[in-house]
């Protein structure tokens, strides 16, 4: 009881924003910013199911919000803040706990974000984390998954497929020399910042896996797509493993990139708008439903994975 | 994978209002309501935690809601809608999502709320939920822990302590012969809708047990209070036991009754803005620290319990 309290004391009311009220309260209040629209998202981290038993707890913090902040980039929103619950077996300890808020705090200067309010419990079984993030748009400036049409080009922001093979690197299953390939998986990188409205007719962040997530893009579009497997970017880490790694690099998620259909003649517009971080075309939109992955001799591939799966 | 679709598409995207755009995008889109601050708050409930195994899903799903809508309430916030976290163990059956979603779509309708998003997942140990409320108030108009002065008096809604009594008729180890005070155990009532502001000085609502969120005003507004258990309101099914559950009424929780500070002169004034809703005077914030109980003798009790705890 009072360990609740001091906890929250300790290791939360320094993450807090004035709109937290100290975390005195039992709830926020949040004056929206005049003239925009709110955009709200919530993802759940469960130990053993979106992270394995072990892994650091700053960088678990970090994943937690990141995976919320690709959703509010996925819609083009700028990030405000949070709201965070924690559910934590009776046994963790004071390390545990400074180390999560330590990579709150990091990624919060990162993404100029704060900790609104939330809630904390023990849990029966593993850890159990939930974050709510919200950001604000231009109204009638939020992308969204609907919008392809055909004739509309397939592009994506960095790398595919890294955090597949990083996830394997973490399970001891290949190996990752430098590390990049685990940090990809650990710690993705969101693509706040944007200024894709007006630009792109589609967005979805990569999180369940490229070809399952384009095909969410084609089901909300009433389209279908063609995706060359030859052009989509694969890091240079991740180009020293062999083709029977292909499948896991376009079907397994986790690399946090975005997913965008652009209009055709608006390339340029794009790619200024991207700034330092690479965009490749990797495809087109059709009126035909289904996605189908084209392989390095032109033939569709036969692919026994349709997307994201749980660790275990 | 589909059949996290599915469920969805079934059991979800009925609930869901014109802000969670078909539950098909990464995140909502809310247009604030203008003129008004947004109140924020999420609370979760863990099975073997906050329910037990074989609760009724339906009634999981509605107090889930209503400890949130509790939190609305005693900052003094119109509900809008919220979004939700599920965590299922594998084998949950479509019975189960059935009930839990009918409960929800009951009390959204009860209290004017919509479903804006959401995120599933799978468990490995129990069902694990959380929701996060979305309110709103007029500018400065939120209520707080913050406000109790010296010389206000302390009132609650409702009668006290049924919660407490009704948590042991479900575990058998009393007779609740007319089924009241497990409702109000698995079903709370909060006290949405009364216009407070301007009248009470501070507010809360009554989770962790009457003294203990009685003890988070006094230290929130740096004052201290005396209770009169004589005055404390009973209801007449939780007057049937006898003082040896005083202690439980006075400091379990799960009553979710507001607790008011409201300075003198005023209770005209709040009585009227609480309608049918009966109210009662049961003390008086001082200057001195501390939160101190007088019983039927006018001799402070000794309370072993300072509050909440977890069922198990």
């Amino acid at each position: 009881m009072g360990d609740e309290f001091s906890r929250i004391a300790t290791y939360f009311a320094p993450l807090a924003g004035v709109e937290a009220r100290g975390l005195m309260d039992d709830a926020a209040v949040l004056t929206p910013p005049p003239g925009r629209e709110l955009v709200l998202t919530v993802d759940q981290m469960l130990e053993g199911v979106h992270f394995l038993p072990g892994d650091a707890p700053g960088l678990i913090a970090r994943k937690l919000l990141r995976r919320n902040l690709s959703d509010l980039a996925a819609m083009g929103a700028v990030p405000l803040g949070y709201l965070l619950t924690t559910a934590l077996p009776p046994g963790t300890g004071e390390d545990w706990l400074a180390a999560f808020s330590a990579g709150l705090a990091e990624d919060q200067e990162c993404f100029n974000i704060k900790l609104f309010g939330g809630d904390s419990s023990s849990s029966l079984g593993g850890i159990s984390l939930s974050a709510t993030l919200l950001g604000h748009v231009a109204p009638g400036a939020a992308l969204g998954r609907g919008g392809a049409r055909a004739g509309d080009e397939i592009w994506v922001t960095g790398t595919i497929g890294d955090a597949a093979l990083g996830l394997r690197a973490r399970r001891g299953e290949l190996l990752d020399d430098t590390g990049f390939l685990t940090s990809r998986s650990m710690l993705p990188q969101p693509r706040t910042g944007l200024e894709l409205a007006g630009i792109v007719s589609a967005a979805i962040d990569i999180s369940d896996g490229l070809l399952q997530d384009l095909g969410h893009v084609c089901r909300a579009s009433g389209v279908g797509a063609v995706v060359k497997a030859g052009l989509v970017p694969f890091s240079a880490q991740a180009a020293l493993f062999g083709p029977e790694y292909l499948e896991a690099r376009l079907t397994e998620g986790d690399d946090y990139e975005l997913l965008l259909a652009v209009p055709p003649g608006r390339a340029g517009a794009l790619t200024a708008a991207c700034g330092a971080l690479p965009v490749t075309k990797i495809g087109v939109f059709h009126a035909q439903a289904g996605v189908v992955a084209l392989g390095l001799d032109g033939v569709p591939l036969n692919l026994k994975n349709a997307g994201w799966r749980h660790f275990i």
